[in-house]
């Protein structure tokens, strides 16, 4: 093993992630060292890179796949009980604390630092996915990617799928037929798309742009796109999803577009009695004119999600491992080495890419 | 039993309603007639008193309690199984069709027309609860009352309570010990009050006015009461209620005040990972500014209803039965004649009475 | 249309179903007249057939699709709203009456007859699916048959499928990437099957025989499946499903083969806080030996379930319509016109068929 | 603070407990001193009392309320947010590890040792509820109980209520106004009572005995009670249940009694549709003559449960709080100094104590 290792460091807002040099850190009592295999970039990676609140300095990258580096004292098995040896694939996370209220509710433990969120200006600096290596805290989450399965395909277990899942969960999930909307065609809206279909949803109507993302969520198993470039605005949208619907409107709406007017625009195109999840965060543009009546007129159960639990990831890499008919892994449409991290964000800002990964080690 | 009956008939908008007589009438098979014992007057009935939409001439009162006068060949048992005579005080509606797509999701039939919301001008014509008979078509769905439970008690079972437990069902039920606050202190308000009292929640917060509303909300197990007649301005509401709840926010809001901007104030009073039930119908004020990042960003559910099915009205009158600790008969405020159904009417918009209730035989 | 139709009559325990003719009756309002295309055989069809307490003369079939060859006064729309017309396929049932407290609960009404249960004797006489026509009584439950999904596809619908799929939405679904083990390999187990692979589950292994029958399942998505000609006893099986869970036992279990010991051999299949689901009604050999402890100890979540209400039939042929990847046709093994419905019964019990219908017009 | 403290010490099977003098620990980091209240004697306590199985030495005592006396570096929070200080009395457990399987699933993580089950040969020893001091291992669950609550009625939280908590939110909950039938009177059977009143049961049927324990059910809200001393049989009492229902049997039946017969006579009591739930872990009796045609005929739903989560000790003890009609205080009716551990664990075998705790500190 190295005694150095490089990673991209956030230094300020508006200023390019600069490539730096750190040692390999040694180990606490119970963390592990993992040496990254790929790290995407999430629109809130992209978010934080353009905002002065986001401190600095700090290695981004929350959404990771890697192998061990060194198991040191930690666990000897996964979180499925499974063994664990040094050279494994994983995922990775910190462990809910267990403690808290958020998870005596089972909901979105905020205690431990997850990697990509910690500060990297003191030892052992390396814990986000944009390095190559990624220290571990004490009591990480671990699961084990199964050898048949792919390295990007197991990466969409933790790109979009994985807060799907427990918002379509969350939302009472979906009833065996269902024709499902999802506004918005980038990874969160691809990842509710796998998850509907996998759930068992009869029909899935993706509304977005540009054609090329349209193209990837037809490969992915949508049946029918609407490209709001021909579509332009909320009223022919409702009209074209109420057409489609044979006037009744869709039984589930998941908004994954995080535009402001969404919201009103998918209480419109959804059932009487039927459901509605809003996934996020996204940027808070304030209050925006949403009809309140929708709910009790329509009977609508409407949900908001913004991150998952390890269940979560557990059953999207088991379920996206046996969706064999579906070429999942063309999700990941752009992989850039390290030192091209800027242009990296540059194909995610610009939707050249559906998602761009950085190989910390290629 | 008399040849002719009277009853209070919706002639038009605006315009007092009249008391007319109508020939009893003769029963087809599997019809009932019921003679009226009380009905509310429901805060739709209020609305619809004065739109020119309204079909006319219509007996309203759909909120019912009577006694069997003619069971014709109609059923020997009610919806429990149970055997029913003539004599018997009965709680009814017409029963859910079976065969629409409502009926196969559970949730509001509307194909056989509901008692209250048909037109008097053909026979058999009594088919409001303002009326001295009432005719019940075929294939009626009955609810025996217990013996020992008072008619002003068993009504409360069709007022606004069971509405809230569909509600509160819907929205995936209280978990013990929350607490919960209530946006409005009228019948829909309490109804929500008694209801998360049985379900089980910690304490119940009732946000409304004037004085002798919230007075009855004390007595029916308020732990506290929010006068907005003080608290006037939202701000002011969303800043108390965080006080009262150690900065948490309620576990539970429920939105039974109807007021246009109860929405956005309700989703901040909210907790991280609370529910948010909304009631109605209410009058549609069209979009207000609601901010959608409340979802996502505090992962809140929420939920609409309108109406109830006849599993609540079961359970609503069972619980209330039982409930023997709190007076819910004294929410049975005003009672009326028919010949002043119009007097019933102001006291109802006039907010004098909580609930007010025509006897048509007294 | 023919002045009369023969009809398959059962006359008394043991002796062969005999060929009748009858008028074809005229439609009280409401009612609705059934050309027959296809009646699948039941497993409580055979049971019938052999008991003394089966009422006769009936004619019976109770799992049927047949186009509408007299609408008379009766429904101008399917239970989704769509239009019907003469000719139309449809799948039909007596609707639940909406009156009793089945129909609150929404669970099996067991108010009016159902087609396949009512004796024969009296006019209209054309009750059961194993006749020409069928007459459905007034308020029927219909739902139009997709003119792109074949007939036999459409009847899987209607058996086992729908049965199973309440099954499991009563059991509390099936978590993503579950793996299931199915107890039965004959149209309940497939239904189970076919059920959970749509629903999410990740692995399927089919304990049964013979092999004709695991042949079809693995056709129609059996990742694994269980010989119980070479497992032979219930040790041996229990083994071989911890082996092939890594130790961990199967995340659901549904038994579906109606053996007295099957029980008590699922609740060992079973993981740790895991769900078993016993499909019937079978006959009742009455107590068998069952360890109760499993329960607490294994943290298992029980369910019965004996048949299926409306909203399944509907989610159930909307699911199979899309399951473009499997042959579900294929079920349907055997055919035989109406004369031939002895042989018919034969092939049923002699386990040769997987699905035997009768084509009454054929 | 003292420089040692007395325990209580499990030495062997069938042995009496020994009081043995320990050196009060020092705090690792993270690690908690509590000052022991009260500590109940658990049947599984008396069950290890007698088993070869269970290793020695081990101080006892797992349903715990104490002060802090040592915060030490732990947390200066509770599971709730609110602030802690030395002097604040608790309750308390290991909290879950968060990275295991059992954990993702949100059910009984079985990884951190729990007060109450820890070999006291080695330092820090006192590591049980039947001592003066208890350390806490870092990372632990703590839950501040009120000022105004008594520590008996806190105590109960702890016994019998959390688990029914957890079990009946597993079962699918209490419908309004359900009848609940409890088989067993002790703290288990109480505990079950308590929560089915909380979640808005309308009427509470106790099987059990002695008087003295069917009286203490009526004083905590039993409707009615069933002495097993007069219905000696499981006939005459399923047929006693079935008069009480009018034929219809129990919508839920709680098993607490533990008995081996008990399985068969609770499914018999079920109403078709209904729930059952199974508290344990108790003695395994192996297999019982149970028939497996319930779960179908009568499409039950059947649960276990052996133990519980944070939420449902958080849910129970706010719960308890606010149920101020019931005095639940009196569930603690024998209460000892750690020198008469051996006469408390003689009142909990005897059934003379329903309760029986030990005041460590008396």
């Amino acid at each position: 093993m190295a005694d150095t290792a490089k990673a991209a460091v956030f230094v300020g807002a508006g200023k390019p992630l600069e490539i730096q040099e750190f040692p390999v850190p040694t180990l606490a009592p119970g963390a592990i060292l993992v040496s990254m295999e790929m790290a995407a970039i999430c629109g809130s990676d992209a978010h934080a890179l353009h905002h002065d609140s986001t401190p600095a300095p700090m290695i981004f990258g929350h959404e990771n796949i890697g192998t061990i580096a060194d198991l040191g004292s930690g666990p000897r098995t996964d979180c499925m009980g499974d063994p664990l040896r040094e050279g494994d694939r994983i995922l990775f996370r910190a462990s809910p604390c267990g403690r808290c209220l958020n998870c005596a509710r089972g909901n979105f433990c905020m205690v431990p630092p997850q990697p990509g969120f910690i500060k990297s200006d003191e030892p052992p600096h390396l814990q986000g996915g944009f390095g190559q290596y990624l220290y571990l805290n004490p009591n990480p989450w671990l699961l084990k990617v199964p050898d048949d399965m792919s390295t990007e395909r197991a990466l969409v277990s933790v790109v979009g799928t994985h807060t799907l899942l427990n918002g379509l969960e969350r939302m009472g999930g979906i009833s065996l037929g269902d024709t499902v909307v999802i506004q918005g065609s980038g990874p969160m809206g691809i990842g509710g798309l796998i998850m509907a279909k996998l759930l068992g949803a009869g029909r899935c109507i993706v509304i977005g742009a540009p054609a090329n993302r349209l193209d990837l969520a037809t490969e992915m198993g949508a049946d029918d796109t609407v490209d709001i470039g021909y579509y332009k605005d909320a009223e022919s949208r409702v009209t074209k999803i109420q057409e489609m619907t044979g006037g009744k409107g869709a039984d589930v709406v998941i908004e994954c577009s995080g535009a402001p007017a969404a919201t009103e625009e998918g209480l419109e195109m959804v059932r009487f009695d039927g459901k509605y999840l809003i996934v996020g965060p996204w940027t808070d543009y304030g209050p925006q004119p949403i009809n309140p009546s929708w709910f009790p007129r329509k009977a609508i159960k409407a949900t908001g999600v913004l991150a998952s639990e390890p269940r979560h990831i557990i059953r999207a890499m088991r379920a996206i491992h046996n969706m064999v008919e579906a070429p999942v892994e063309k999700l990941v449409t752009h992989q850039f080495p390290l030192a091209e991290v800027n242009e990296a964000f540059e194909s995610h800002e610009k939707l050249t890419a559906m998602i761009a990964v950085i190989r910390p080690n290629a």
